[in-house]
């Protein structure tokens, strides 16, 4: 379908959003009322701007406050509904968005509305526009759609029709039932937005904490399939007010948008697929989803010095391969692969990419290319694997290969240097990853790994620690062989930015693995007495094991699911490593303990690492 | 009274937030439990610094979920408590806050709640401890304060009394009516905490967006006296849950805690002197009030160049003195007064300080010391005006001095060169001083401009801009002749600061000033045509009325209270001047034109300036 935004969506000046979203690839877009007014450029210009651009201009928005309203304030509203229409023709726009009344409506019942809304019809068909009428949330006297449907058939004036916002529709929890009795050509015009879920009043939330389809929580999928089986025709435009997305870089904020409407169209036709109604030719698939099944290996830059190497020595992995042409290690654990880039000459130790292991390599990327990921061929040679990579939000690359058995067919590139562990192995595979991510690019994440990657959103913890509030998201696959942490990092009253990413690795059994790794010389994040003490109130727990996992340093956590222990080692550059043990269906985090994690960091950050 | 504040209040380690605290001046803290766990202090490591610090530890807390349960749950809810008394001798504290069941419990009646909360009694008896229990305003069973205290009575242990949250209490709009039937030794605490009116769920609004009395919407002062006229006598503690606060330093959070209660405890004397009890004997006054009753000048940093110089002639000022000994200039308009300190030589054109004009020095002075103001006296020699300033946050000076007659008393240090204007004057006096705030430090400005000098809050405004958002915050004395608006400035995408102080300054008449002083060679910050256009749609205006305001870019507001004129300078540095009339009782500051003010202004930004 026709894609469209409106330009309070994304920050910058009018020419600056309009470049943006034509180079995000839209359609074009509802031009909101302050932008206009305050830029210096004329209707003409803006008109031809938008020519030039490829963009038509679908929506004059907004118009407010107009029916229901006194006589003297009729003639001062149709004075300016006038004046309104009159820029419209110049812009070269046809159809205007009229609010309900919020203000100045005096009559409870709808018929001073009907009246007024014909006389509006009236002129708006002899200026050759249309009114598409919307019932917001928080309207005075009419603020649910099927309240505003029964006065636009009231007034039965071709010129009238209805504006659909998926805000002001799901926010109050009106049934999508109605939707469908609506002819689809009343149907004026389409709005959609996502919302975290809140209790909070709806005008705020409505003008603050809208996000982007896909990067809340509502079911906009059912939504525009209830518009498209009405036969709804027009454009799917995006109305976004949310601080964070005025602030940042218009062409970031305008890509995310045309990304999560071409996720929407992608999704809508999967819940579809049972209805065989014509009308749906207009979505626009996108190439088939390939979900990754798991962690293929994490790409690390070494930093300075031999740190890393003798954590990894410590950890238990061992050298299993160089590659044949660049300066880069494999070292192996059971199934986890850690690659080394001593190409990468950064000074600190560092996350730098993630491999994933897909069914079709081909038509991942295609996806990735439509949704105009930023993709990164790897540079190979014949007889190398090929290995597609897609710059995640916070610079992360995430590789994606076809897995073959047990090995990954990138991994014959290594020169075998020592192919049978010397050792036990402790440590059997890569369970998570947590990468942090500045307040401004949360939403973007989650949406590029549920549209890229078919990740699902499963669990979402603020904690309170002594750095600030953390507020995390954890994104899964079905079968949970792949799990990402987004943890949303504060800045300290120094401004500085301390947190680091890290990698979950599993074992079977914590205590037996905790000793090993201590015996390999492995520092571990010290764990303080009064941790311990509280456990014992809260849990029933043996005491020579507790001994254990104090000297140990491991933590625990439990539920009606399960029980879960997890210790962590120093952190070395901005990376740390957490060692876990999951006991039947434990499925989160430890996020009860995360307060002392981070606490017993920052007095690392603070003091200087421990040795 | 005692001052306290819970550890959760502030950010940092436990070590770090107590040096605060007691730095601060507080008498003694709330330790909060997950700050005791992740600590690697033991608790006889902590009661030995609080003695250090002379800190008592007023409060154990949170004691959760406890009553209300079933059989089995209550053994292990005993088993908790008994280890949580143990930790309570080892701290020193005898007092543990618990909350009201907000999970496990099971009875809707309350037989088992008192019979459980009997037992606990019993065994807190044993122990030597207090339970203070508080109803949550989110409790399952248990959620208002007088229902807690229903509860109580009928425990009727020595060991169990009450703890009144004004959060819990207020955010539920209950009345404070039954606190006074309450006997003062059964309310074991106090805790304080004010809030923003928000229509969001208790929880998260507890959780999030706890303010410092004063800093809120909250009559805390109403509070106090009600759990004071009941005969409580214990601390009054702090209890905020803040995400600013917690990324904040701690030792300006807990300085702004304890200056916010010296406040409340001044301010509820203020409201208690109609009552004669004995009890009030335990507050302390501060030294009176002295609210400003002007703006005296100004003081700017010039920058390089003359511009600065050239923007005032521009706009009517005149030399009027040298400074005797200082590199320092007056400049003067009607009832304005600039000061250019010439020994600051920073780059650009800065506001640096506002002086401000008092009924008596002394006592102001003596207040802000009081509450920890940074006082910077002035160097001064025999002869010359004691003027002192204290720094305001955002490294603001506010001067001030006692008014006599027409010129203030200082003035006479500058040597007159000019003593008679030679051209009309245009502008008046000083309306308002617009100050730019980071988002983190607005709640300690409100609270510094209430608390010192006290001001009050008058009204709040959201701009969405093309920048992002802007807060803005007015604060006015009583008669309105100092107006200051603090406007929370977002950061842009490139993580640059681009906003500006500013002066707004009256005229009588904007269109004669306008075109005074363009003829002076003054450069005004353009207005798009769109404006116009959109505004002869919304008011009725003479056409040539409207055709003047247009060549001199005035933008116009109006409301039920009056009519109001402004246009701006270009900007100069970090600040620009806004010339102002006022018509009739117009109140405001013309915020629904600011969007169009800050686009203008960001395209200079991003165009270079405009000469």
């Amino acid at each position: 379908m026709k894609t469209s935004i409106a330009t309070v969506s994304i920050g910058g000046s009018l020419r600056e959003k309009l470049v943006a979203i034509s180079r995000a690839g839209f359609d074009g877009y509802e031009i909101f009322e302050n932008d206009l007014i305050s830029s210096p450029m004329s209707p003409e210009d803006i008109r031809s701007l938008s020519d030039d651009l490829g963009l038509t201009i679908d929506l004059y928005q907004p118009f407010r406050d107009f029916e229901g309203v006194s006589e003297s304030q009729l003639a001062r509203n149709l004075k300016r509904a006038a004046a309104k229409f009159d820029v419209m023709k110049r812009l070269g726009v046809d159809t205007i968005l009229a609010c309900s009344n919020v203000g100045t409506a005096i009559d409870p019942s709808d018929q001073l509305a009907i009246d007024q809304l014909g006389k509006l019809s009236e002129m708006a068909e002899f200026f050759d526009v249309k009114i598409a009428y919307e019932a917001l949330a928080w309207g005075k006297f009419v603020s649910t759609y099927d309240h505003s449907w029964s006065i636009v058939q009231a007034v039965n004036h071709a010129s009238l029709g209805l504006c659909l916002d998926s805000f002001h529709i799901l926010s109050r929890g009106s049934s999508l039932d109605k939707i469908a009795e609506i002819p689809g050509d009343k149907i004026f015009f389409v709005q959609l937005a996502d919302a975290p879920l809140m209790s909070l009043d709806v005008l705020t939330w409505s003008r603050h904490y809208r996000l982007f389809p896909g990067e809340g929580a509502w079911d906009l999928p059912a939504f525009v399939l209830a518009a498209i089986s009405a036969g709804y025709s027009g454009p799917l435009s995006l109305e976004i007010f949310n601080d964070t997305y005025r602030q940042g870089a218009p062409t970031l904020t305008a890509r995310d948008g045309h990304r999560s409407l071409k996720t929407l169209e992608d999704e809508t036709i999967g819940i579809s697929s049972s209805h065989s109604q014509t009308s749906f030719k207009n979505l626009d698939p996108l190439p088939l989803l390939q979900v990754p099944r798991g962690f293929s290996f994490v790409e690390l830059q070494p930093g300075e010095g031999d740190q890393l190497v003798k954590v990894l020595s410590a950890l238990g992995f061992e050298l299993a391969g160089a590659h044949r042409r660049k300066a880069v290690e494999l070292w192996t654990q059971g199934d986890a692969r850690i690659v080394i880039n001593n190409d990468l000459t950064g000074t600190q130790a560092e996350l730098v990419g993630v491999g994933v292991e897909v069914a079709d390599i081909d038509t991942l990327t295609e996806r990735a290319r439509s949704l105009k990921a930023r993709l990164k061929p790897r540079d190979i040679e014949s007889g190398e694997e090929e290995l597609v990579a897609v710059e995640a939000p916070n610079n992360i690359d995430f590789y994606f290969g076809e897995l073959t058995g047990v090995n990954p067919k990138w991994s014959s590139e290594f020169a075998s240097l020592n192919s049978k562990s010397s050792q036990e192995t402790a440590l059997t595979h890569i369970d998570h990853i947590a990468l942090r991510q500045p307040w401004q690019r949360i939403d973007e994440s989650v949406l590029f790994f549920r549209s890229i990657f078919g990740l699902e959103i499963d669990d979402g913890q603020d904690i309170a620690s002594e750095f600030g509030l953390v507020r995390s998201r954890s994104l899964v696959n079905k079968d949970r062989t792949i799990r990402l942490a987004l943890n949303v990092t504060p800045t300290g009253a120094d401004g500085r930015q301390t947190f680091s990413d890290h990698i979950a690795l599993s074992t079977v059994d914590i205590l037996k693995t905790a000793k090993l790794l201590r015996s390999n010389g492995l520092h571990v994040l010290r764990v303080p007495q009064n941790y311990y003490e509280d456990l014992t109130s809260k849990f029933e727990i043996d005491k020579d094991r507790l001994k254990e996992m104090q000297d140990f340093d491991v933590l625990f956590d439990s539920n009606e699911d399960g029980n879960f222990f997890h210790f962590y080692t120093q952190p070395i550059g901005s990376l740390f490593f957490e060692i876990i043990q999951r006991v039947d269906g434990y499925d989160g985090y430890g996020a009860s303990n995360a307060f002392v994690r981070l606490s017993s960091q920052r007095a690392i950050d603070v003091k200087g690492l421990v040795k």
